[in-house]
């Protein structure tokens, strides 16, 4: 299994990711080998930096080039294609690699899987799904935190039924519970497109919907899968967040707490593309991107795409 | 000044509200006097039962009838026309009392209003303002937080408008800041309706507009103000709220965090409307309704329905 991980994208470029790729290489499974792409001669001098001893487990591959976190993505795609996400994307799409891990212009990560592995056929739109820790354990789904700023009901019920199929093969649940993040509990509460989707989440026979959560049950442990649209989830998501800081701020230190933090999960894994590509904040730490690339290991064993690419088709 | 309250709405009414009431009349300035609105033969009993010495600044007016919190509201209100929430917003018409107060059926209150008082001339939609607690000390009123669940973007340049003269009349802050919450700060980002909504605050010369906020600022004392729909209002309001309740769960106390306790303002006001209404939880605890009848008061004293009447004419 390869994972590849873009050294050159992120505010704390490339030394943090460097150090956070040494950090995971510590402790990779065996069969494991993380592909750093960048600038060949920058990114060497970093891990000699970080090494301990001689590391088999890390491969290098060189790319001239780097998109900034300002650029417009897709022009930035077809004039740099060979930026670290340009090579990034080019070695999924020909299989070189598992997955594919970036803290850089998450537009640009976007629009270059739309253009490298392509949505999955009857997917109407990829989303990014972001991990919200529950008060009775694990993690909730929430989709889309941030990629469909406006959204039609046929994406949020699709929503679900991609985010259940992501939390059964990679959580390990049977049948996830699936609710819509609404602002009352009655069906007909909510947005004309809240309203619209809890009808089509009613009605899908993929799911196990348990009808609306509030704003309050958001770890509250009472489903698997938050829908939502990329403007409520991001903004929710980004609350959620601020838990950490906020305590941390105040000089509270708490286990549950803790788990708010963006640094835990470590990335986003962009849903209903062919193939793993996953999303991390730009001010990445070392940390988030050693457990970014934990996540997505996860994500290659569990083939998640693959079925949901079976169920839609 | 008369703030009314209704004693028969709420999940613990009236025992809750009564209890609430008698809490803050121990702790009324001078000439303020609450006027509570029930079944008179029931609220009379509780007052007796927690009244410690006479009191002078409690009255009561009878209301035979109770909405319930399922109720349809339109249907209520014009079926039940001696409910307390129909006595309260008759009174208020009526100029009887200065406030009216209630932790029941929110649909009706909203619905009581803009029948009784109605919408100020030049508002296009009245909203629910919330207030959340800023890390650097205060509060900031965000709008709308549940009334209007789909927005325009004029909704959303009115209430940053509407806002503004509140914080400034109510909490004596000179030239709010007024901001968008929204999901990353260049102006093209967002919602369609962010995004247009972005431009008329950027144009208007009634705010002093800082410009887009995402869901990490909540807490962080950056603005005055925050603008959003109805729908992105109430998820983030509520999340907010919950993190007291996590912070309890987990065994944490910390003045800031007990600060996002629903209890600690207990109400939430009806903006844009002529006359001061205030909606609280239903699960309102008493502490929460002298805390709500507080907040009237001062409300009541800065007059800010007047002052958004006169710049909105």
């Amino acid at each position: 299994m390869k994972i590849a991980v873009d050294a050159m994208g992120g505010d704390f470029a490339p030394e943090a990711i460097v150090e956070g790729v040494m950090m995971a290489a510590a402790a990779l499974p065996e069969g494991v080998t993380i592909v750093l792409i960048g600038k060949q001669s920058v990114v060497q001098e970093l891990v000699n930096k970080h090494k301990t001893e001689t590391v088999s487990n890390v491969e290098l591959v060189n790319a001239d080039d780097v998109i900034e976190m300002s650029e417009h993505p897709t022009k930035a795609l077809s004039q740099k294609p060979n930026s670290s996400i340009g090579v990034g994307f080019k070695l999924l799409k020909d299989a070189q690699v598992q997955a594919f891990c970036s803290a850089g212009n998450t537009g640009a990560m976007h629009v270059g899987a739309l253009f490298s592995i392509k949505a999955i056929e009857g997917v109407l739109r990829p989303c990014i799904a972001g991990f919200v820790p529950q008060i009775t354990g694990g993690h909730a789904v929430m989709l889309d935190i941030g990629a469909n700023a406006d959204c039609k009901p046929e994406m949020l019920c699709q929503f679900g039924e991609i985010g259940s199929i992501y939390a059964q093969y990679t959580f390990g649940i049977e049948r996830p519970r699936v609710a819509l993040m609404n602002i009352g509990s009655e069906e007909q509460k909510g947005s004309l497109v809240a309203q619209a989707a809890h009808q089509l989440l009613k009605d899908s026979r993929r799911i196990n919907f348990v009808g609306n959560i509030e704003g309050g049950d958001f770890f509250a442990g009472k489903t698997d899968v938050i829908v939502t649209d990329g403007f409520t989830g991001n903004t929710m998501f980004k609350l959620g967040e601020s838990f950490h800081s906020i305590a941390t701020q105040r000089g509270l230190s708490d286990e549950f707490i803790d788990k708010t933090n963006y640094e835990s999960v470590g990335g986003s894994p962009i849903l209903g593309v062919n193939g793993n590509v996953i999303i991390a904040h730009g001010i990445s730490s070392p940390l988030a991107i050693k457990n970014m690339i934990g996540l997505a290991i996860r994500q290659v064993e569990s083939d998640a795409y693959t079925k949901i690419a079976q169920v839609l088709a």
